[in-house]
Formats: C-alpha cells, structure tokens, sequence
C-alpha cells in the first residue's frame, strides 16, 4: 500500500530514531485525519504568563480565531488573526497552508472554551479551566478524558493515522504544572511563544498551584487525571484520552510542543500500551530553541516516544512577521508541525518544506490584504 | 478507482434511473463517511404525534439514545434502547450493523437537543425546537443553516462521498408543515413510524401552525429557511445546509425518508444547482409503505432527485419486534436506509442485505441478553 519510505530533507527525527522510523514508513503515503482541541483557561490572563494575543484578555480569544482560521479561513470572534505583540502571525497560517496542501479532513474539538468558536466544532461538554492558582482548575478532568477516549476511537474509524494537536494560550504553564505534579519534570524546562520565556513567573505560578492542591512535585505521579484535574486545562484531559482511544487502532502524531508533552505524559501513564504507537510532530523551531529543552522533556516523559519535526525555515521570507519564527518567537502550535508532518506523510514526500513556505506566503499575503 | 458497477438485488432504483446510476456508479467501491443529525422538537411531546418513544416525554430521549447507541453501542441517557410501544428496536440496530460492516467513518451532530446525548459530537450552537403550533419553532433557522453548509465542506473533504440522516422524534409532522409551507405539498403525504399513521391529527397541528405563522399552504415557496424558521425544527435547518455545503465538492446520499425529503426540499430552494448531485438512500419498508408515498413527493420536489432504496425484509427474523418492521412499524430512521446504501455502495456490493440481516441479528441477541 504505502510508498517506499526515505526520510526526506524536510523532516529531521530526534529520540528514538529505529522507533519513529517504522511507524513513519507505517504511515507513509497514506491518509490520515487532522484535528486540534481548543480550550481556554484563565491562567493565560494572569498579566505576563502569555503572549498569545496582544493582550491577557486578548489570550482568551486566540483558541476561538485560530479554529475560525482553519475552518472558515478567517476570523468571526474577532478582527484579524490572532499576534503576538509585535504582530506575528499565529502559527495557524502554517496549519493551513498544510490542510490545503494536503486536502486532509480536519476536526477542531472544543474542550472547553469561554469564547467559543463560531463554526461547527466537536463538543464534549467541558467548561473553560479556571486559573491553575486556585488548585482545582478542572473539577470534570475524567469525564473529558473519557470522551477523549470515544473521540480517539470514532475518529481512527477509517482513516490510517490520526493527528491531535491544541490551541489553548497559557497552557505551557498549565503543561508544566501538570507535569511537576506527575513528577516527570522537576525543573522549569518549558517552552514559550516569546524568546522573553518567562521562566520565573511561570516557576512561582506554579508552585502556587501546587501549594492550593495541597501536592508537591512529583506528588500526583499515580493519578495523572487528578494532576489534570487540579492544575491541568481541558485540552490536557481531551487530548490526552484521544491519544489512547485512537492508538486502540491506528498510530498518531501528537503535534505540538510543550504542551502535547504534558498530554503525552498523562496518556502514558493512564496506558501504557499506547506508548510506541505515537511519534511526536513538531517544528525545527522548538527543537532548536535555546530557551527550553522539549528533546529532554519528552525522554523524561518515556524515551520510547520519538520526535519527528519539519525544518521549516522562515529567515528567506520576505515578511518581517514570518521571519519572527527565526527569532525565536511561536516556535509552535494549533498543531502547525503535526499538520506539516501529516502533509509530507501523506503525500510520501512529495509535499515539503518549499512547498509549505510558498503556501504560507500565499495565505498570508492574503491576510496582509497584498495582492498576488 | 471503482470496481465496474452493475445494480446488485440488494439495491432498488426509484424516480430517475439514469440518474441514479451515474451517482451510484461514480461512488461504487469507494470511502464514504456516514453522519447522523439529532435535534428535539417539542412537537413529539404532543399526545399522538410520534411513536418514536414508549410515550411522548420520552419521545425527547429517543435522538440523544440513539446517537449513544451508534457511538457507544449502548444508551446513556436512559435504560434500555429507544423503542415504540410493542418493543420494537430503534432502526439504529440496522445503521449500527451497517456501519460495523462497513468500518465506516461517522459523525453525529447535535442540531438543538433537549436532551443532549453523552457523547462527543459535533455542536453547532442551536437550542432544541419548540411545538410548530407557536409558528415560530427555530427562530436561528438561517444561522443553523449556515453552519450546516460549513458542516458539509468540512465532512466532504478528503472523503469520496456523504451521507447524511436524522434522528428527530416529531419530525415527520414538522416535515410536512415546511412542504405545506413551501408548497412542495399540499395534501398529507407523509409516513410514519406506526401503521396507525395519526393523519387527522397530523394534517390539524400543521394547519394551527400555518396559522399561527401567518401564512398558508405554499405562502413560503420564495422563502423555505423562513419555513423552517415558523414551522420546522432544527434538523431540517442544518442538513439542509450540509446538503449544499457537501454538494460543492463530491456527491451526497440523503438517508430517511419523509423527514428528509423537507430537507432535500429546502436544499433544492435554496441552491438549485445542488439537484443532480444527491440522491435519497431509504429503505423497501418505507418505499412500500401503504399509508404513505414517498415516491410521489420526493417527485413532486423535483423529478431530478432518484432514489436508491435497500431491499431489507425481516419477514424470515426469529425475532417479533424485527418481524413488526414487515408490519408498518418504523420503516425508516437514523439513517438506517442511507447507511445500508452506503455499506453496499463502499464494498461495491460485497456486502448485501444478507450480511447486513446477520449483523442485526447479532446486535439485536446482544440488546436482548442472548448469548451466542
């Protein structure tokens, strides 16, 4: 069925190399099925956590645009697309320019948002994460994980692999909480969508949210959906659940960074059989990114978990707010190195990078209202 | 890429046969993916409506159990699986067996319920509809109309064609006052899910809810989502889109029976050009149906919609509560008739009704407790 696999110059493996491997030549040249999980929780408006939207009130409506992106190609909750401060584009223009490129069906879930996205979109019945200080920040974490199993398993339903990814602002803290709580990482390794990673904000964020759950590092290690619960988001417990439903079938690629580790880090510990049957798709940019360390994260969560990412290199591109990635700034998100991962499978390396880049450019050219 | 097709004796044509084989032929042997649309109108809880329900409060549960039953294989929201007085199975028990032997991809949505099942599913912000006698039943009938469309662009990616179908208890006496609005009809055409078709009763609340609109048989022709809007309910509104979302792109097969055929004739109004590429997928109990005509108004919507109907006879079943599906009761629902096109349809006649009588019989042993 599938073509003869060669890992192309567009894709680079990190960890277990033999393991990414054979679930790639798995994969190669066949179809598979995108979907991103949005959610909101309030921790992303504590002033300085996140610079996903220009503004922390503004974070709140980055998941809801990023959906409205992807599925309408453009925005409704809001005027134009989601930036960070200084105008830089979310990484949703590079999702799309991978869904066009490759023509894979997609699904956004809602996991449980405040602005809720004005298009079609799977429901669970989840309400947005309070903010992780208060220690409980999603009382209902087993039951969206339950029904991330169900959406694991109906989405795997004909298709060959699936894709998961998020767009949640403000859940690299929430992802690191989860994962202290768990045990599985005991320093502040975390990314950030600012080269300006607030590191010690983020350490003290969370030793609070520790504190109010009445745990401490590496206190909820044998109850990752209590972890979820007290000081995790939705997307966690969603996405989480849809790992292990859909490995039950097909392999996936968990696309994301930092936080799909925390997603990684509970689906493993909740089965660990799924554990083998998921690569890890992302971006050069955040595996190269001086500011955080997701190679060692993610062999602390279980080496067994390989990466695979899509050198993507924006530093050509004419446009200041592209060439901004290079900087340091996004790295990752809204499941933009899965997708790109899930296109050059897809197509068995016939879609790479040069063709992602002049996608991109098209779309944003768009956006930026230039005319080809 | 599809195996040569030849009309098997599981299938049988009605209307346009051209037609419909140049759909069928352009679908045999490839992937379609199956969606099932939920929605309450308070119209099933007027006494004698509906008999989708032990009686008409549960007539509510009925949408939200079957869609648990499809996704879960067993209901949530209330014991046992929806049945009419007499115990006969919800014709989700053939969708069920259709779609196991297909390994089909399928999708609920949640139109506007009531009760809402407790399962992941696609919402698209709509509220369950009121009793038509108010005239003004779906007052988001555009909104949810536009969300279909999108629906239907979003499902028709990546898959070589659509079926869509309903589960909405009331729904025959909402569909026939939307034709009576539109003017599509204008005598009581419609079937019902008990050979005591309650057609006085039926043709009286259409009448009040004409009335109490403001308008009159065909007042609405310019006008079918105002229609849907004064006398519909939800279900019509959002595949009525999902119709012309998914026609842009790739062929679509309508499954139910009078319900749909509202549907069909909304999507026909509001985008001609859609005509010529949906067929109606139903079953031999609904096309024979005495107290009924199905074939009539589906042709008096347009002569250019075929019909594709599936020749499942449980006359030989061990089992009464099947048997009574001989007798007048239920003969369509849940997309049971377009399910079983499509299992055909996708294996390019491999599976037939043969197959899939097996395959209901071993899920109805399992609802009933027998073991193997």
């Amino acid at each position: 069925m599938s073509d003869g696999f060669t890992l192309p110059p567009s894709l680079s493996i990190a960890g277990d190399r033999a393991a990414a491997e054979r679930i790639l030549s798995g994969i190669w040249g066949r179809r598979g099925v995108f979907t991103c999980t949005v959610a909101n929780t309030m921790t992303s408006t504590i002033p300085g956590v996140s610079d996903a939207g220009d503004t922390p009130e503004l974070t709140l409506f980055t998941p809801a645009a990023d959906a409205e992106l992807l599925v309408l190609g453009r925005t409704v909750c809001m005027k134009g697309i989601p930036i960070n401060p200084g105008g830089i584009p979310t990484p949703a223009t590079l999702t799309q320019a991978a869904l066009n490129l490759s023509s894979m069906p997609y699904h956004i879930i809602d996991a449980g948002c405040k602005v809720v996205p004005n298009i079609p979109c799977y429901a669970v019945g989840g309400t947005y994460g309070e903010a992780i200080t208060c220690g409980h920040a999603v009382p209902d974490a087993r039951r969206l994980y339950e029904m991330g199993v169900e959406l694991g398993r109906l989405f795997a339903r004909g298709t060959d692999y699936l894709i998961i990814s998020e767009s949640c602002a403000g859940g690299t803290t929430t992802a690191m909480a989860v994962m202290m709580a768990m045990g599985v990482m005991t320093e502040n390794l975390v990314s950030s969508s600012s080269p300006k990673n607030p590191k010690e904000l983020k350490s003290r964020l969370v030793a609070e949210a520790l504190e109010a759950a009445g745990t401490r590092i590496g206190g909820l290690a044998d109850d990752p959906l209590k972890a979820v619960e007290c000081v995790g988001d939705p997307m966690i417990a969603v996405n989480a659940g849809m790992i292990v439903g859909a490995c039950e079938t097909v392999p996936v690629i968990v696309g994301g960074g930092t936080q799909m580790a925390a997603v990684m880090a509970v689906a493993a510990r909740m089965d660990p059989s799924c554990v083998g049957k998921f690569i890890q798709g992302t971006t050069r940019w955040l595996v190269n990114d001086p500011n955080s360390d997701i190679v060692r994260i993610i062999h602390d969560i279980d080496p067994g978990i390989p990466m695979v990412y899509v050198n993507m290199d924006y530093s050509e591109s004419p446009y200041e707010g592209l060439q901004a990635y290079e900087w340091g700034y996004i790295k990752e998100g809204v499941g933009c190195g899965g997708s790109s991962v899930g296109a050059i499978v897809s197509s068995a390396g016939r879609i790479g990078c040069r063709e992602l880049l002049d996608e991109v450019h098209r779309l944003y050219r768009g956006i930026l209202g230039i005319t080809d």
